[in-house]
């Protein structure tokens, strides 16, 4: 008999409830194993009352603590008290599942530190890309690779923003209303549009695929705030869509890290990618490029990442793991190869920003689209990295009389 | 130390060795086992002397089965002997890692049945989606999921010759011989241009997803010796592609499961999928519609595969598995929904076939095209499902005088 105890009963947390009381005969014919709730961590008890498994609920924490368990779910998100709580659950040997990708970016190391000395298993599957299998195969199925490179659309909130914006004309802020009567963004949707979620969920991948620990916080992130119709435009011109892409890669000064808003082609697997889905592409030495589409959050997808790891830690008693402790990676947030950029560059004198891009860039072409206010400059240029691009740009404020630049980078390859 | 006997010295026999090699070190760091290539069966010895590992090749499969070998990789292919060996190798309590999806489909059951009698492993995912990690995605981390249905384009070689012929519009002969010129396709085609290929691969998805045995024997299977270019115009106007798909799906009466050229439309991500690549689309009950996209063969990515499966035995070395044997499935190979469908239709009447068709559908828009003679009538209808169509077309064969009839499935959303 296995003894689940489930942290949190908000939407993830009633779906993997459901999830385990569907699946307990099916897990008991494929593994011998008998899987059982044995208690449910709630806020507020008095929420609860009458409910069907209302007996399973508790709002003390001391209850789950002293509570015959083997697995721990964590679904009730945070940081406090949640890191405190898996920290102690992980000490008293008790596997911990958890779908917390804040709490992983910040505290992920230490933990699956925690749960090795104390042979017991962390999974996290559902940290990343929600229900879509990504982490158990970029580190299991993909072993013999190195992996060279990750472009992810890791946010289904700015997606859904960024599709309405570009399927249905709509401005970034009409755009971001209906995401969140749709219950797609928070009220408070800082996290997700700054890019913050999606660096979180970056640094979590890139750890795991570089072998080194890829912090969150040095990921350069913008988000799509910005956005706003005439770049939709500029991008449908040269057939691209725009996506807020999550980037990282190993090259010999360390990883690049990235979060922001780029124009990819509009055929390609990742700018297909609309609404509220998520796809990762990874790309390993011997296998060449892959491709993971689905749906990146929601009840039952991420309940399904949260069963998937049950399951293997059922499967996997007597593994050991031996994870060490990995080496803080240099991250840096600068375009180094050579690349396509979008540029919009406001400025009185149009004509002699246009002269002057002629002469900074060898390839340069002018796009028809001059802003809202018909004070921009839009072009689409070639530059050997991203340092002597904002040095370009940088000659440029000094030349003409530019007031703003706007700078997209347009991958060629997706 | 673990100790591995490889079967087989071909392009993937030695890509994994190569892996092997490659990876040693890091795989000792990860799971602190040594592991070391202790044998390589070749067909030939005198063809390989002098090569650097040639203390480690033998043509003599009795000196495999006397080392000290704990997993064996078998690349050699074909059914006959490896299906023998193999059996030998389970019952000697020896893991066995396959790429062979032909032995697979035809013995996977027995198979596994043996290493579980054995308590040892037998392991796959290189036998279908050659890189992509989708069979061990499957089987773990969707295990929450009822899966719902699969389309997959599972043959690289017929997805080249199709890309060729839609993009370059190439004739079906000259897009095989390139494929055979550039290594895409055998001498031999018939398994992969029948469709042969990509039925045993939707077996064994098949049989994972549903917890059935499903026999690609018994999946339909029409390839795609009869595509024309006709049929890559009307697919055109309709903007759609034509691909060669692996469809199955759980239904009341059974499982349907079917290979066949299927029009996608262009925008869609399995619609996207290019050259010898491949995809996979998968929909549980939990999760949704999940997509995986990679290179579906190869040395390297087939390799990669190899490589995870062997990580995972090691890892997972006191681990037991209880798969019991399966029921069969009650397999069918007509389609049971409603769908759109392209007809072509040729008979010296057209006239009076267009009428026909106006009366027996209720949904039915005709194209332009005539055919290459002129004689075709090419029409987009709706239907209840294929059954139904084929009635229809029955009566349409008395009442005019028609000759020959096509038709294809237009898929919606996909």
């Amino acid at each position: 008999m296995t003894n689940i105890g489930i942290l949190g009963n908000g939407t993830v947390g009633s779906g993997v409830v459901e999830l385990i009381n569907k699946n307990i005969k099916k897990l008991k014919e494929r593994t011998g194993e008998e899987i059982r709730i044995a208690k449910i961590l709630v806020k507020d008890i008095n929420k609860h009352l009458g409910q069907s498994n209302a007996n399973l609920l508790t709002d003390k924490i001391e209850e789950l603590f002293s509570e015959d368990i083997d697995i721990v779910v964590e679904v009730m998100g945070g940081i406090e008290p949640t890191y405190e709580y898996i920290k102690r659950f992980l000490s008293m040997k008790k596997h911990v599942v958890t779908a917390n990708k804040d709490l992983i970016a910040k505290h992920g190391e230490e933990l699956l530190n925690i749960a090795n000395e104390n042979q017991v298993k962390l999974h996290f599957e559902a940290s990343v890309g929600g229900g879509i299998p990504i982490l158990k195969p970029l580190s299991e199925c993909l072993a013999g690779n190195e992996i060279q490179n990750i472009r992810g659309i890791l946010n289904g909130t700015t997606n859904f923003v960024l599709s309405k914006m570009y399927n249905e004309n709509m401005s970034y802020s009409e755009a971001l209303k209906i995401a969140q009567e749709l219950g797609f963004a928070e009220a408070n949707p800082e996290s997700d549009v700054m890019g913050y979620d999606a660096a979180r969920k970056l640094s979590i991948l890139s750890t795991i695929s570089y072998n080194k620990r890829v912090e969150w916080q040095d990921i350069v992130a913008i988000g799509i705030t910005e956005i706003n119709e005439t770049d939709i435009k500029c991008a449908k011109e040269v057939n691209c869509n725009i996506k807020l892409l999550a980037m990282s890669s190993k090259e010999e000064e360390g990883i690049y890290a990235a979060v922001r808003p780029v124009l990819v082609n509009k055929g390609s697997q990742i700018g297909k990618v609309e609404d509220e889905f998520n796809g990762i592409s990874i790309k390993g030495d011997a296998v060449g490029e892959m491709f993971f589409y689905g749906k990146g959050a929601g009840k039952f997808p991420t309940a399904s990442a949260v069963f998937g790891d049950i399951v293997d830690i059922i499967e996997n008693k007597g593994r050991k793991i031996a994870i060490p402790s990995k080496e803080k990676a240099e991250v840096y947030g600068l375009w180094k190869r050579k690349a396509q950029w979008m540029l919009r560059i406001k400025g009185e004198d149009r004509l002699g920003i246009m002269c002057s891009l002629g002469e900074l860039f060898s390839k340069c072409r002018f796009s028809n689209e001059k802003g809202i206010n018909g004070d921009e400059v839009i072009s689409f240029v070639e530059c050997e990295s991203e340092e002597i691009l904002d040095s370009i740009i940088e000659k440029l404020h000094s030349a003409n009389s530019v007031i703003a630049v706007k700078k997209f980078i347009k991958l060629e390859n997706a």
